[in-house]
């Protein structure tokens, strides 16, 4: 891939979450991984993506512990790939991209898939960035604190 | 750039999003348009990006009505980037993007930026994905419901 920079020493959590899943592939893949999906077939499939682009996508999501390698479900000689804690925790980034698709990418009368609460089949609520006391915050609202070097001193 | 395919006509609003920001450079562009960056030469001294790349990427993210193009704030003949209200609220998806870094992607001694609140200059509220009630709710008490299609039935 050209002009691939990783970021891993950086000091910005932004930077170093994008180096990890900020490409359409890995995300699409850990989106079907929350939809069920586990085998590479079925992966395949549902992407349309070549097979060598998926297997170096799912190398790199085992090798950076956001999926793992199992056993087949049903016993067969086949494996399949299935979330760790630190996947699951991208439920929020997932719900992230999905808002902001649902808000600005359809039009009013577009169909799309919705995330709906599995007890009550209702929609959950909007995720919102909020402060200390509760109150939604806008981007001019928060600033970004940087690390301050020790060398400089 | 090889394998791109578009997912314009998808009904899954996170297909959507990432066909438009699933780039890491883009990300990492928005990223520094929320931080108060606004001039070419600003944003490729800070990503240490190729120009020519980086000029495709503004003018997506300008084709996307994600940025606008305005005149420099200082009067002269420069132009800026600036985020519009859709770029703007990408600001929940960089603030989970930022949760997750800072969860799974730093040592425990290990310092990193930070987002604080401008108000009090504290943090701001975990992010956390809630159901009506305002419950927490994890990847597997919600479920993807698909567009029923009618061509099928």
């Amino acid at each position: 891939m050209p002009q691939r920079v990783t970021h891993e020493g950086a000091e910005c959590p932004v930077a170093r979450t994008v180096d990890v899943i900020g490409d359409r592939w890995s995300l699409l893949i850990v989106r079907d991984a929350f939809d069920g999906i586990s085998r590479f077939s079925e992966f395949q499939r549902n992407l349309g993506l070549a097979k060598n682009i998926l297997s170096s996508r799912l190398r790199e999501l085992v090798a950076h512990d956001i999926l793992e390698v199992v056993p087949a479900a049903d016993g067969s000689a086949y494996h399949e790939y299935a979330l760790t804690a630190k996947g699951r925790d991208l439920f929020v980034i997932l719900v992230s991209l999905r808002q902001w698709g649902e808000d600005h990418l359809f039009e009013d009368a577009e169909q799309h898939s919705t995330l709906l609460d599995t007890k009550t089949g209702k929609p959950l609520r909007r995720l919102q960035v909020k402060d200390a006391a509760g109150h939604v915050v806008n981007s001019t609202e928060a600033f970004v604190r940087k690390v301050e070097t020790n060398s400089e001193t």
